[in-house]
């Protein structure tokens, strides 16, 4: 059992490291002389006469740095904005720290400043531009005419009349000056390369910080049918529903499209993501001599209901050998939902954690894992949780009732009183959750 | 994308007809001379004098007639109790039909005649006892003192005070003259061989019908301790009461136990199950070029959440080949539970089938079934429902929307409006449920 937990930490320590806004970028870019290799694709740098750094995310200050280590004093400059106490000391590249996740000033000046830099750049300049989770709302920029206030007051309604995150997206990068490709036609003609680092399920282009470089999909057209269908056209501030209406008649510029030129030097390139940390959870699991396969980086849906799901799988394998043979182990990403009905203190990966416990009460040679990439779960100091077969037991003897903390959604007292929290400290990082399960 | 949808009912199909009660005895129980053969083991009928067929269950009478089929006039009579409307007229067994799922004195009546015939029954003689879903209410028999009203009466305190199913089973068990053991007590001396179809989760012989004919693993103490657990000592009859309390002094006869030597002659086996069906469809998959995983025999939970996870599989085979490459069947079995929010009409499947559906919109080379293998999804005529990747958007198109009908609980109408219900007529048996996904 001591080994189970001791792998079960270790698998997950190297989807955690995966996600390693540093080691994402040193995985992915590589210099060898002029040639720098960013993915699949290679890029002679004795072309260009300038690089550039800018970028938004919890993770870019980190990112950039790890550029910079790389590229030394080959960059000219930059900008880059992260959230308030996430910057680093750089040499070459500015650090602009900003709120999230309401966007406040500080986070539209740093994208001015991105705007000013990319307005300089020519056709033989190039540009990487660093995005993370949290992009969208620390590079928050209105189109001209609108106030931060607008576009916040807009989102409120949206959220209110229940509106997806979908159509929320479409009319926001309508109304502002960088997403939905805004950035990448800034940028044009310099050539722009993009690492991202991924916190969306799906790895979406379009949906991670709102695509500032990658063609949108929707419409001016889209956005007003969005604002009609919920009935909030007279509810958005005035100045937006004229902004939408002005697009719409082709008075306002559409965003740029797939197809568009600028897109010809435009290159993304996904350095970090929950596939990415799922298929290092999965080799570290088979050195470890585990038979491991990748449920799903998609799972969504209530925490414990899906805890069930993870459960009815971890007891088909003892039963059967069924989905895999023991030694198994099963990794899932993504990340669940927590109904809140009590008043306890807890994130959806400890409450997946004890929901599951509950099924696996008794079983022997099980070890479950759920943790938050960004290192904290809930409004916790811990990242989830680990428990086995004897969890339920154990805590039970020292007076903690399983179902009892899980109907309060307590989950993070139940695994504090046994000792069973998942301390990782801040990450630096987020690619949502990742579930392990240790079948010996 | 028709084939898909030939091949996941066919595949359906293979499943469902591996539950039938009569391919069960069939595949299970073959007779070659005087060498009966009931699964692993061997019987040698020359040594017998007699052979008796007993049992209850909704599948019960089904059953009875495939083994009258193979053991013809060998049979010297027998007792078999079956849900109202579901006997089949037979040879040498006499058919006894009663209320499910709550019992009647028909149920008692029949109850008493196998008790009356396994009394006549001798050490040379083997009886077949069949056992399958409901078996539990059709077989029905309070112990000397007690009446059907007393019996009733104390399963209602016990599922108003939130017991769960273990501990309502083991106060049953100790206030039963038949369950927990004691029908094999009173087949002893005979042989016992029990053909079980399981409609329980796990297949534990002790929770099936409330295992009649295996060992009992609770105790009167624990008969009381669960009374004391939910304070309703007072609220049971007082007849019950003193029964339990009478037991506990050992004035009453305890259930037969593990290493009980009437055990020595009982010979349990599974002929049905959620598993084999799994299997079955496992097998039909892989005939038809399918890489099939069987995900869980075990899945529980909420239906929407439980069809979240499964659509996020679907997802991830079609983005990454995880966990099963292309081609793919992903089987999953158990039963989930919905917690009503509308007035409308479906069932756990079509619900599941719907929610997936929602998920699955726009994939294409799709396809998922789910359906009771019991043949009534709900309150319905039908078992289920199919889905693919165009389903959201034709039924959009006829003016449904999925989220509407969803809200509502009206999987039925949503399903019967575009045609795509899973209808199999009754089937005679319940091992569950059963899950099919394609990826093609």
């Amino acid at each position: 059992m001591k080994k189970l937990r001791t792998d079960i930490r270790d698998i997950f320590d190297y989807g955690l490291k995966a996600a390693d806004p540093g080691e994402a970028i040193r995985r992915t870019i590589v210099l060898n002389g002029d040639q720098l290799t960013v993915g699949d694709r290679i890029f002679d740098l004795s072309k260009y006469e300038r690089i550039f750094i800018v970028g938004a995310g919890k993770a870019s200050s980190a990112m950039a740095k790890a550029l910079e280590k790389i590229l030394g004093d080959r960059i000219a400059g930059g900008e880059v904005t992260t959230k308030y106490d996430y910057g680093l000391s750089l040499n070459k590249v500015s650090i602009n720290e900003a709120a999230h996740p309401v966007p406040d000033e500080a986070g539209i000046k740093g994208t001015e400043k991105i705007l000013n830099l990319l307005e300089k750049c020519g056709e033989k300049d190039i540009v990487f531009c660093l995005i993370s989770g949290g992009g969208s709302a620390l590079m928050p920029l209105p189109v001209a005419g609108l106030s931060l206030a607008d576009k916040q007051a807009t989102t409120q309604e949206l959220l209110k009349c229940g509106a997806n995150i979908h159509e929320i997206n479409t009319i926001r990068k309508h109304i502002s000056g960088i997403k939905g490709g805004k950035l990448a036609r800034a940028a044009y003609p310099a050539t722009l390369v993009t690492p991202i680092l991924s916190d969306v399920i799906g790895d979406n282009l379009d949906a991670i910080a709102s695509g500032p470089t990658v063609p949108d999909r929707s419409s001016f057209d889209d956005s007003l049918k969005i604002l009609e269908k919920y009935n909030i056209t007279k509810k958005v501030p005035s100045k937006v529903l004229d902004y939408i209406m002005r697009g719409k008649e082709g008075r306002e510029p559409e965003t740029p499209k797939e197809g568009d030129p600028i897109f010809d030097k435009s290159y993304p390139v996904i350095i970090g993501s929950s596939r990415l940390s799922l298929n290092a959870a999965r080799d570290r699991a088979v050195e470890l001599g585990y038979k491991a396969l990748i449920l799903s980086s998609y799972v969504e849906g209530e925490t414990k209901d899906v805890a069930r799901v993870h459960a009815a799988i971890i007891r088909e394998i003892l039963a059967t050998g069924n989905p895999v043979k023991r030694p198994a182990c099963i990794i899932s990403g993504g990340e669940t939902t927590v109904t809140i009905r009590g008043s306890g203190l807890g994130g959806r990966n400890m409450e997946f954690v004890l929901a599951a416990a509950i099924d696996m009460d008794d079983m022997e040679g099980v070890a479950l894992l759920s943790g938050g990439t960004d290192g904290t779960d809930g409004p916790t100091d811990s990242a989830g949780a680990v428990a086995d077969g004897n969890t339920i037991k154990r805590a039970g003897e020292m007076g903690q009732s399983a179902e009892e903390y899980l109907q309060r959604n307590d989950s993070y007292n139940f695994f504090k009183g046994i000792g069973d929290l998942l301390m990782t400290g801040p990450t630096m990082t987020n690619v949502m959750d990742l579930r392990i399960i240790l079948v010996a």
